[in-house]
């Protein structure tokens, strides 16, 4: 069933949310074959039992994990601390590994241990990894073997700040970030904090200090020599997908919002998956996660306070797509060489 | 700590919804003292721990079910199938007990093995229970000591077509009801179908055909000898509470609205909470369980098809009052000989 | 600009949700190019204002009804009686015409009076249009140079019971459609029953009796020679895009499960659109419109009840997808000789 | 129909939702006899026409504004900008009045033209109004003849805040308040914003900067000596009432959070509507408006960030209760003599 001109993918953990959308993309790819898809819990049922949109569109049945053979690519989607535990061993299996989880993402163990709380299993694998933001590091992710992919609060923030901070027109600290997040993020198992009667409407704070994707962030900023003291409040809103952050900074000088046109359009002028919204009129005049579910848009807004120094910048994504899976296919792309937008044309829909 | 003029009162089962809106009610009642609350689970914890409105106005903790001690009244509010196993332990606790849940609500243990599968542990106790629903059945309940409350869908269903049939103005058969219910109808555990990325925003079936609460409306109408068949629909829909129930029925003969007004006039004349809807203008022309939220409102509304003998009525309660709690207090009242809607007086919210 | 190969399609209404979907399906269909779109109220604005979603996919600005210039296929998605005032006019500019509104579904001039109120203003026009449902009718609609696109609750009602009543399955009267709508249906102007405070978590009876797509459907089987009763009672729930329909009907003898199978399975064979839904375990054991937003499915499932001759059938679709623009841009690609799913591959998003 | 012991109140703006919300408790109120209400729209209805949930409550019709006749209090709910043209006129109708909307809050007509962008058409009136919020400024409020009811996201920064800042643990500069909103707050009236299809599911940014709640915010700091310098972003969520704000701030000095601990305890110990949520377990360990729907509390948690000044304080209220009616109705207590909570005891419901 090997089909020839298709590069050959599996995913572990294949069941969950962001498993999911993997699938439903990579389906979707035409240069794609998706070869295994693994789910220890799941094993032998089909994969439409999990993914319900896709009847009719796959035969597959998830496998266990041992089973995985060899092939040219292989996404990882497991929960938390999991992948390090093997991941030499699916080194082997694939010459390429994009690793979704977070178990990959900061540069030293000690950071890990400080924000997660436990040892980091394979240490010596961390230099291997490139932290996957398409957008600020193309030709490292065009020339990696392993990538690892960013949190959803993370990449929606580094984009929204990038521009800014390294071009010096905002204050690198204080920036704090009110990340409102949907209900699909925590994952796929129920609990009582996901119990529809707790959760349906709900405004709630969960993480108001504390946030792990901090430490990614300051990691990238670090990278550029822009030590910045980064703070993260979370609260879970009533929607499925989607992330909205609401970034407060300062500015080093007196700014025109003028300048901000400027620094984010020369930063994202031809990168396909970013959206500058600046509008006078309509609805939908800031970015907003809404109209983004299924895309893997990131739209970014901002604003100035008249008579201050203060600045806010509004970003929108879906965790499920720019946020973890549409994201680690667009660095399959680009480390395939693929066009960067293969597979990711999906433009959402309005109302919804 | 006992409170001279006030009726103690016990909950066996209170962590859950019911419980909770029980609590709520009875704690805010002028003649009730709440004397104990059970949850095995949840033993030595505070109420509000599982109720957080109620934080600030009881210091009440859960003890263990066999620590109830003797009181006036005892409300069980269990899962199915779990009142009949000591419910003649029970009887010894309190002189007048109501079982919020299914085991007492039919008559023989045959239609009980029947509809929910297994053997009734107590079928001589099934005659000693008054099926409540106060506004058809009033005397009957002021002289019990056992009450079993009837199922939401059931309730609300009974309302509807109670005056109609009896009246001989619907024919009692076929009847169908089309019920939309809330996701805290399924109660307080969570599950895959109330995980909320799943149960957000579904419009899902969910008990198409076969559904118990079918046979009480049925034995209802037996007892005043019109033997029916109702059929029940069920499917979930995104509210957290209420029942909507669309029932479908067919006229005897040409019928005129103003005779179905008629019927439920004469009917409900004087019950305090049933309310007739059949406005003309404004949004809340038909009832509406959105506004009922609650409340121990029962809202009626009908309309006939032109040019046909079919008539729809449709009906809205709050299932965690009307179609469990409320209801059980408005029992109580009768029973105790307080004002029927002591306690119950809350009239709702707008918008909501 | 024009595109050699492609057809050259405009769209009359162009800024509703059915114009917005309709975009959203022939931007990306490779054999259509958008020549024009019309908004009145909007001429002269980016179609992106009224439909963020396609920002940065498209540059086409509204034009004025009066300037549609000659095309290949013309899309008429216009209000209720408008529709009708010009199209003769619009039988000009184009050879083919695909009509999203209500105007021209019914054959006879008389049956419009009796169930919109007022006088058809081209009857001698609606002889020249097939109804579209290319489930039951593609040789037609491939023969067609009119097609008059079905109404949501209409098509979705249709595609449940067309197997069972022309193979008498089913008795044809009384037939129960329940139908459960979301927001979008009502289209893109606020009124007062649209204000979120008032339409959020609503379970609203809007539509008991009389729903006029009853006489669509009525029409389909009087075609076929089976005069039937078709009732709709109309449910506004909290979602918005999708149809779920819950039909009661009565089976005309003994009927096994295994036949109601066999009809469907013998009926849509090979029909890419169709789905029948009939699960023994997961959430998504019936149809369920919340995974089919974007998508031209509908789901079909069904249950007889035991001990008694009652089917139910339950359908689900995207009321803009298959319940307008993606069932109209299938009659397009029948008409045109394209492959039937052309433009149509989008899978749905789960969860959502 | 007087009625000997009652407070005479009328309510001028009577049709919106804080009218709605105002007329529930004052019908409810053992000491309140509603004598009028107005609305200018809906003159000669009933106003359970506009207020559905209070079907059965009231027979009272809507008059018109110059319809009012001498009361003991006169509420006015109108939109800004209304009540400042005719407050002259109001203050003969009643000896006390309390005005629910923007004009009398800021003690300068300069600082309302800067926020407000209109000349102030009485500014002599200003210094007589006294800005009521009950847990600062009691004794003003028992001695005051009129009361500006504060706005709904500056009542409830001011309590979570307030403590804070005047005992200098916070920093009056920055303070940065992320506030999440509600579709009630937006008023009855639809608009493009709030039609259901838009507004349902979002997460929008609004206002991210200039939001005029600010104003009223550092008016208070300025009246105890502490300049600051508050931000306020918007978002609205999926909700229909409710507010959350997520405040954050930065300590004097190293602190711990035992001290935030007193410092809301001294301040608000003996105040029944304010609650301090900090628990270790259970779900609702912060403040949270999903469970304040009805309620007149205001929830306030806090957490400071480790090895950071940062302090984060979360603040949850109704809206259209704390946020506006129900604040009202406590500060008419306060002015009349009546215990504090009369007429707010409803405690709440969960789940909802």
């Amino acid at each position: 069933m090997l089909n020839q001109g298709r590069l050959r993918v599996s995913v572990v953990g294949g069941s969950g949310y962001a498993g999911g959308e993997l699938l439903r993309i990579l389906l979707g790819h035409p240069r794609v074959q998706v070869q295994q898809v693994t789910s220890n819990r799941q094993a032998g049922q089909p994969v439409t039992l999990s993914h319900p949109n896709l009847r009719g569109l796959t035969s597959l049945t998830f496998v266990r994990a041992e089973e995985i053979g060899d092939c040219d690519l292989l996404f990882l989607a497991l929960p938390n601390g999991e992948s390090m535990q093997s991941m030499e061993m699916w080194m082997t299996r694939a010459e390429r590994v994009i690793d979704l989880g977070a178990d990959f993402r900061l540069r030293s163990a000690e950071e890990w241990t400080a924000w997660y709380g436990t040892e980091h299993a394979a240490p010596h694998l961390l230099p291997h990894f490139t932290y996957g933001v398409p957008e600020i590091s193309a030709d490292q992710i065009r020339n990696a073997r392993h990538v690892a992919g960013p949190g959803c609060e993370a990449i929606v923030s580094i984009l929204c700040l990038y521009p800014l901070v390294r071009r010096g027109i905002l204050k690198p600290d204080p920036i704090i970030i009110d990340a409102k997040m949907g209900s699909s993020q925590a994952g796929h198992a129920p609990t009582d904090a996901s119990h529809h009667p707790e959760r349906a409407g709900a405004v709630r704070s969960y993480k108001p200090t504390g946030h792990r994707h901090a430490a990614e962030i300051q990691q990238v900023f670090r990278n550029v020599g822009l030590p910045s003291s980064v703070c993260i409040s979370a609260t879970a809103v009533e929607m499925v997908r989607g992330v909205l952050v609401t970034i407060h900074g300062f500015a080093h000088q007196d700014l025109t919002e003028q300048e901000l046109w400027r620094a984010f359009r020369s930063e994202y002028s031809g990168k396909p998956f970013v959206r500058i919204v600046k509008q006078t009129q309509g609805l939908y005049r800031y970015p907003e996660p809404k109209i983004l579910q299924g895309t893997n848009y990131c739209e970014i807004g901002f604003e100035k306070e008249r008579r201050s120094d203060r600045v806010v910048i509004i970003g929108a994504i879906d965790n499920l797509v720019k946020g973890t899976s549409g994201n680690g296919v667009q660095c399959m792309n680009l480390m395939c060489g693929f066009p960067e937008t293969m597979g990711l044309e999906f433009p959402g829909l309005h109302p919804v």
